[in-house]
């Protein structure tokens, strides 16, 4: 990168050049849609305009329990508009919203909460029972608030201070915010490795600000059509998981309907999306399998034709999609990590691919995508040079952005792993082809290295899937004497009561072989028919578990 | 404003923040649409990936020419496709890009590059005569790039280094360009004001991305869809002025096709219009009026359905809103200034207002319109007091948004006059409804203060101009000696041979007094029917000329 002296002018005395706040996102969507409802489950609608008093009044609440900007408030709840609302309130009072992880174990909750640095907590009643032995390891905190649906008792030893929403009817309508230096954090969250303690992501108002705009021009383009003011949105993301990939943030901007689905629970879902109209969710394909398998759904007893998914999480199986579509559902991928606040690539599809059939759109739509604007994406080898753009190079994907984590909170070492010379490196191992679309074919710490050759696990999973039979597997190296590492695959069958013979499951792995899909070594001579296969607290395979269990 | 602390964080030492930087609209247009045409005239297409390819080459021919970042290039060319190219490669070298504004008179034309600091000069055959005198007087000029059509000898004592298309097609394909602060200065241009010397306006490339964004946003929303990378665009707002409303940097960033049409000739612009399926233009009303009035248009030998056009600089009237309707050609206001990016407010209509009839909108597609996100728009009294939201509560316009320019260039008393405590005073009296439009009623120097009360000079225009035979009207007001200033109008009737009687006029106007919508004393008692009514150089009444010439 040359250095050169560009022109920099003075501003006059009396100018103003305002930040980039999370503020300015909701004024604007109350601006164009202040009508739009916000809904909770099949408890609670009210307006943009409602909502803005709400975070008005969320903020005086905070204020009067002695929040201060730079302090962390912690959340622990369910997908709800109270979570909204503190999306908003939290970070335009300066302070730092912490998502916590409620799928953590308890141990690990504590540790986050503790690192954080927690000062004020909201608490879904479903949780107290799981804070109540934590709090005295939290001296820190200040005080928590109830969040609950209906009006009722708690019995607790944590030192609450009351309800959310008699506390909230208490406050005055109107609060004025401060404004502050655009780099202020905004969020903290905890995202779990393979090994060590879970390590805090942190994005300040400039990162959610323009990550929001991208998105909000994404999601509008022609074709793809996620979000407007005329549209209704519903998470299946929880929103403690990297924001819930932001869009609460975007269909703000936008005034779109919002729709807050509570515990995630497959027949209130599925009943949401058909009496909400939902047009548009995002989700990991597990979630998307769980809606398609309710009775409700599969027997096509209700109609989900016209919903738009986004998947994301892990890669979105061809068999998956294509089973999507069956049921009118469209679904499209994209990409990204905590890390990167997340989304740095989309399928935006080339225009012959758009004009194409389903069969032709399906392999498309299970890429990766293509990166958005302002993200600049290299595959690159273990020299970090980059690849050729054939889709046949594999090499570790590597990322600038301006909305990428600029360090994990308070952990220098592993800060400096994560970034290498002005590249954050996502750990992921894929390709670019032609058309610049990213595949990724594997974690790098899940790649099988087997005679010398790099095989990619999730091609595996892939390839598998495409069996009738299957309805889930996972595919993991284990140690081999003669070979470095073997593949094993776990399968979980359609129907428990007829899984398929393992032989018959290799026999047709041996078809990609002969199509010159797969070497021959990739045939996984392990197959095992399991149960269920275990998940991470955000749905994803969890292999660690996978491999500690061979 | 209260002053807080936040949590800001370090950036662990090897993490990049990549600033906003111009090239990334370039790159992100070039992924999703790499082969979509840019059009020039009936003269030349190519598609985005040479535009990119271009863009380097002139990045290269500029650096032979001994251009560095921080110095100013300016360029004297028609809309087209090497402007295009100036708008990327200029700015993306660190470099300023002065848009000259080649309406203004030679020795204001010489002021503003001189004024600029100009040291280099992209110069279309058509302006080589204007620039030869003044050479002299312009030392800091190191050299002059001839743009032409076709290649043909010009004789000049320019000291012309070559010919744009001949030094391009000499450089490397591929340039590496540097980075730098998103807070240097990408553009300059020049304003003129009632009094005075041009004032330079400059914006940076943070200022210029984030109104891209912004734009791409609006115009992407769901019912005002201008641009997609399936939109074909083309501009009838001078590329100097503005950047053309900044929308080459957004047709670029989404992909769309654009098409230059050069020299603005009536006929020109119809043929492109209609060969070239042109989906979206901008323009102020008059141009709008002279398309309309083409012979081609007007006697529907050709097909304008469907195409939209985004109005501002002065307000449409609905006279002329209802007549391009009738050729199925959508209109919609924006609003702002040379000093505000420009947009600053856009008409997304109220949704029951979308869903009306024709008649229902007309008023509010007139209208200015809403803040745009990000814009803190008030209309606020002579004490700086915020008016109420009511629809009749006039004020001037003041506003604060991350992309105003921060000062004059070199003028620090009328930088101070233009920003006031913060916000910038746009010069611009208006009111605010309920929805939150806003309706521009007059330049605070055209109200005409008559009997202790202001009179909009707009609302006496939009009221002359609903009569049948009035083609264009201005008002302005005069010295009085009982009224203190008294209305005057000027009308061009649409019909030169059988112009209507004043006292026609007058009668027509008593019929907005009966109605309650003008009070008795409005209406001009002084109405002058004349052949034509002066413009400024970007096409506005010039209602200084006309005061001069009464």
């Amino acid at each position: 990168m040359s250095t050169v002296t560009p022109k920099i002018l003075p501003a006059t005395a009396s100018a103003a050049n305002p930040p980039l706040m999370i503020g300015d996102l909701l004024s604007a969507g109350v601006r164009t849609a202040g009508d739009n409802p916000i809904v909770y489950r099949d408890h609670s609608r009210h307006d943009y305009r409602r909502f803005e008093e709400r975070v008005h009044q969320l903020a005086h609440l905070l204020t009067a329990q002695g929040v201060q900007a730079g302090d962390v408030v912690a959340v622990l709840d369910w997908d709800s508009h109270r979570y909204l609302e503190c999306f908003f309130a939290v970070p335009m009072l300066g302070a730092v919203l912490h998502t916590v992880n409620i799928r953590l174990a308890p141990e690990q909750i504590l540790y986050t909460m503790e690192h954080a640095e927690d000062a004020f907590v909201l608490v879904h009643e479903d949780f107290v029972g799981l804070l109540e032995p934590l709090a005295a390891r939290l001296p820190r905190v200040r005080g928590y608030v109830l969040c609950q649906e209906a009006p009722r008792e708690v019995e607790t030893t944590l030192s609450m201070v009351g309800e959310y929403e008699a506390l909230l009817a208490e406050q005055p309508k109107r609060f004025e915010f401060p404004t502050f230096e655009e780099n202020a954090v905004a969020t903290l969250f905890y995202t779990t490795g393979t090994t060590g303690n879970p390590k805090g992501v942190f994005f300040t108002h400039r990162q959610l600000v323009l990550h929001t705009l991208s998105e909000a021009n994404l999601f509008q383009a022609k074709g793809v059509e996620l979000l407007s003011r005329d549209k209704v949105y519903m998470p299946i993301t929880p929103m403690f998981h990297v924001h819930a990939w932001g869009v609460p943030y975007t269909a703000t901007l936008l005034g779109a309907t919002q729709v807050y689905p509570g515990r995630y629970d497959a027949e209130m879902l599925v009943k949401l999306l058909v009496e909400e109209k939902v047009d548009f969710s995002h989700c990991v394909p597990t979630l998307l399998n769980m809606v398609l398998s309710t009775d409700a759904v599969s027997s096509k007893r209700v109609d989900l034709t016209g919903w738009k998914v986004l998947l994301g999480g892990s890669a979105l199986t061809q068999s998956l999609a294509r089973r999507a579509w069956t049921f009118g559902i469209d679904t499209r991928s994209a990409y990204g990590m905590s890390e990167t606040c997340p989304v740095i690539t989309i399928d935006i599809l080339p225009r012959h691919v758009e004009e194409a059939d389903v069969e032709t759109q399906l392999p498309w739509r299970c890429k990766a995508g293509l990166p958005t604007p302002f993200v600049d994406l290299q595959v690159v080898d273990t020299n970090g040079q980059p690849l050729a753009h054939d889709g046949k190079s594999v090499g570790e994907v590597r990322v600038r952005a301006p909305w990428l984590t600029q360090a994990y909170y308070k952990e220098a070492e592993r800060s400096e792993e994560l970034w290498r010379e002005g590249w954050l490196y996502t750990g992921d191992v894929g390709s670019l082809d032609e058309a610049g679309f990213l595949t990724i074919s594997d974690r790098i710490k899940d790649v099988i290295k087997t005679g010398g050759e790099w095989l990619s696990s999730l091609e595996l999973e892939s390839f598998l899937s495409q069996h009738p039979a299957v309805a889930e597997v996972a595919v993991v190296g284990v140690a081999d004497e003669k070979w470095g590492e073997r593949p094993v695959a776990w399968v979980v069958p359609g129907n428990l009561n007829e899984p398929p013979a393992a032989e018959e499951l290799a026999a047709f792995m041996q078809r990609f072989v002969d199509e010159g899909r797969l070497n021959r070594w990739g045939v996984p001579r392990d197959i095992r028919i399991v149960d269920a296969i275990p998940k991470t607290s955000v749905g994803k395979l969890d292999k660690k578990r996978i491999r500690r269990e061979l």
